[in-house]
């Protein structure tokens, strides 16, 4: 490829503003398409995967890689039929874009509306896992953003070849729709270009999304780190807090909603910890403790550091506390704002807690795990945001819009409203989806 | 004062957390006790804002302030009772917190709400005038943040008397909720603290805006520049088009949403604009145009600065255009997506224009001067956004608020719904309000 970062970006900025005018059947007709090509084209792309796959296990036999890196990157034939699925299932979400959010008349003939549109260009860098260069393609197009998609180098054989059925199968759309990103040296100088990029949204590890939104003028949607929390309150169901307990822990450890420290309740340790510990030993659970808690269980101390740690793993601290506001104390020093659950059968004490907790999302009574664009019924999950502007938590396509006003009016002038004799405003809302002109009409 | 700026903003944290469950007749109680402490304490506010007009004088002496300056410092009894009653109007909006925006039954007593909360810390940045002040810290209150207030050193004197009158009003609101800082050095700390300022919201020149985002980690919400647009189309009403150019320009050139720009279609340049160029240069606009502009009227010769040039004054550029699609590529190539206006009776190019403009407002047959958060209807206006992540264009109470999901279980785990035994999710909108507890009451 001849031409530079900059340019190409450039390219993605104009193909933007006529994707966002694209309307939804054409978007969705796109989506079908690139689902097709994928079949079509699943000879090429698996080829090209056993490339990714050889290379990669030249590394795993060197040290280099993990198995589990190597799994993650394999394609095969059922693999490549649930990502067409997966395009086919973004298609039928409701359209994100075009809905009037608010109307509002300012004066007779003059009417406002906020309507939902794309955010721009939205450059993306993922993981190893090649499926995800085709969702994050397909909820860029459903979601009209032109994106810029850099993949890990262990897929590239992978991701080039998918990137190339996917633009082949779109040649309806604006050129510069989707743009594959290869070498570091361009994330460098797409992270420079916060006047041409709208949004970066980085997936991976908790340290590489930290160097992004520290490398950035652009704004940053993902999240840094789960470390999320259980409590374990005096008045709580035991049976149910074991459950929900293990439930965070141990159905999959290794994911940013999983739970990283216990609290309990001091009232409540000496008859929940014993039985509570077992469980987890037996499932295999590396524990550690507060003094307090190695007075009625044994197992290794904690340190200050265990309480900042997102383990993603078998691993587990437990600290006893007072009552639920060193709980909430507690989980906002040391949490990453992300998922917080509180066990209890007393409504007061967990309103103190939900409301207390400073967190995307907190939880009465229910495993940590539900935090998840899937399970919220948010669709096409866009990403986790662990910030609080924009977009927080599970993160659906409505995370990949912003709005516009919209304003309708028959040759309206500032100087009517201002001064002595200004006329007031009527600021009134309805119900009503922007027309462009439909005052003219009338 | 002995603490260090990161006590400060520590101790803001804490307070945050406190004061976001604070209710609103509390809230809005807080900001009536402000307003009438203004009204008490109205002696020492004067008498400490002559000290800083003084020394303002002095530099107005010296050329090294503007008179508009010194005006915009001095504050008098009425000036004073108008910053009372804009803390009252504050208190009279609607509260923008504890709204459900969405309530979603996951599956049977598992229910997800999606609650507006504050963000937290906002870090504010402001000019010379000392109702600015007032204003910021209301508008904080009235949404539950904590703040950092940094104001002009021109205002030093007043600004620490107003700010001591706010927090003596407000002794029984969270310790810490406002914090005045005023060393530059404090600035530069404050920046640097992403972990524990959620937003910081400049105000003052576009260079400055620039340079704070430039120079922090935090998102910032503000605007940079307003270079406007008004477009007169072929088929445009020529002489509501005249008047809304006019409107634009002159009613107050000194704004953001003033245009800076008139785009004229070459099929009514002829007819257009020696009668617009005439009844701008009676107003006093200094006027400059392109070569086919310089055709049909005497006006200087614009350079590829003035296309992307806020004046801020009584002087425009003018460009002669083929179409309306070279109008919509002008505005969005040097244009500051703020506010962008079309003048025409055709429905379908006025929605060419609005649909392909790339601007937080775009106008049909109205003046650029609407773009304004009281105009909008949005009530109190913490500030105009020309990003696209959060908040767009005027930004009311809502802007400085995010959202939080709630999650009430009674006893849920995510292994129930995963694996070959899934239970499916029902995912079905209801109309509610959370209360925490309301599934074990039942």
């Amino acid at each position: 490829m001849t031409e530079t970062t900059e340019q190409q970006v450039t390219a993605a900025q104009s193909a933007a503003l006529r994707l966002a005018n694209v309307d939804a059947a054409e978007r969705d007709a796109a989506l079908s398409a690139i689902a097709d090509a994928i079949r079509d084209n699943s000879d090429a792309i698996l080829a090209a995967n056993e490339e990714d796959v050889a290379a990669a296990e030249e590394m795993l036999a060197e040290g280099e890689y993990t198995q589990a890196l190597v799994d993650r990157l394999k394609l095969d034939e059922g693999k490549l039929e649930s990502i067409a699925e997966m395009v086919e299932s973004v298609a039928e979400q409701d359209d994100p874009l075009g809905e009037t959010l608010a109307a509002r008349e300012l004066d007779e003939d003059l009417e406002l509306y906020k309507v939902a549109v794309p955010i721009g260009v939205v450059g993306t860098i993922f993981e190893s896992r090649p499926d995800a260069l085709v969702q994050i393609a397909a909820l860029a197009l459903k979601s009209g953003n032109a994106v810029i998609l850099k993949g890990g180098s262990e897929a590239s054989e992978s991701n080039r070849v998918l990137y190339e059925t996917i633009v082949e199968a779109t040649g309806d759309l604006p050129v510069g729709w989707a743009t594959l990103i290869e070498a570091h040296e361009e994330v460098d100088a797409l992270l420079e270009m916060d006047d041409k990029v709208d949004l970066v949204m980085p997936r991976g590890s908790s340290e590489f999304v930290s160097y992004i939104q520290d490398n950035t003028q652009i704004p940053v949607l993902g999240h840094t780190e789960g470390v999320c929390h259980v409590y374990v309150d005096e008045a709580a169901d035991l049976e149910m807090a074991g459950d929900v307990a293990f439930d965070a822990k141990v159905q999959y450890p290794a994911v940013c909603n999983a739970v990283e420290t216990l609290l309990v309740n001091d009232a409540v340790a000496d008859e929940f910890l014993p039985e509570m510990v077992a469980r987890y030993r037996e499932a295999g659970v590396t524990l550690r403790g507060d003094a307090a808690t190695r007075d009625v269980v044994d197992v290794d101390p904690a340190t200050d550091d265990d309480w900042e740690t997102e383990y993603g793993d078998l691993e587990l601290s437990i600290k006893v506390v007072d009552d639920v506001y060193e709980a909430v104390d507690h989980a906002n020093t040391f949490g990453s704002k992300h998922t917080e659950s509180i066990v209890t059968e007393d409504a007061d004490t967990a309103e103190t807690f939900m409301t207390g907790i400073d967190a995307a999302s907190v939880f009465h009574n229910a495993s940590t795990r539900f935090a998840d664009g899937y399970r919220y019924g948010l669709g096409a999950e866009v990403g986790i945001s662990t910030g609080k502007i924009h977009a927080r938590g599970p993160v659906g396509l409505e995370g990949l819009t912003t709005y516009k006003y919209y304003l309708e009016g028959d040759g309206q002038l500032v100087a009517t409203y201002a001064g002595d004799d200004a006329l007031p405003f009527t600021h009134r809302e309805f119900d009503g989806e922007w027309r462009p002109g439909h005052l003219s009409d009338e």
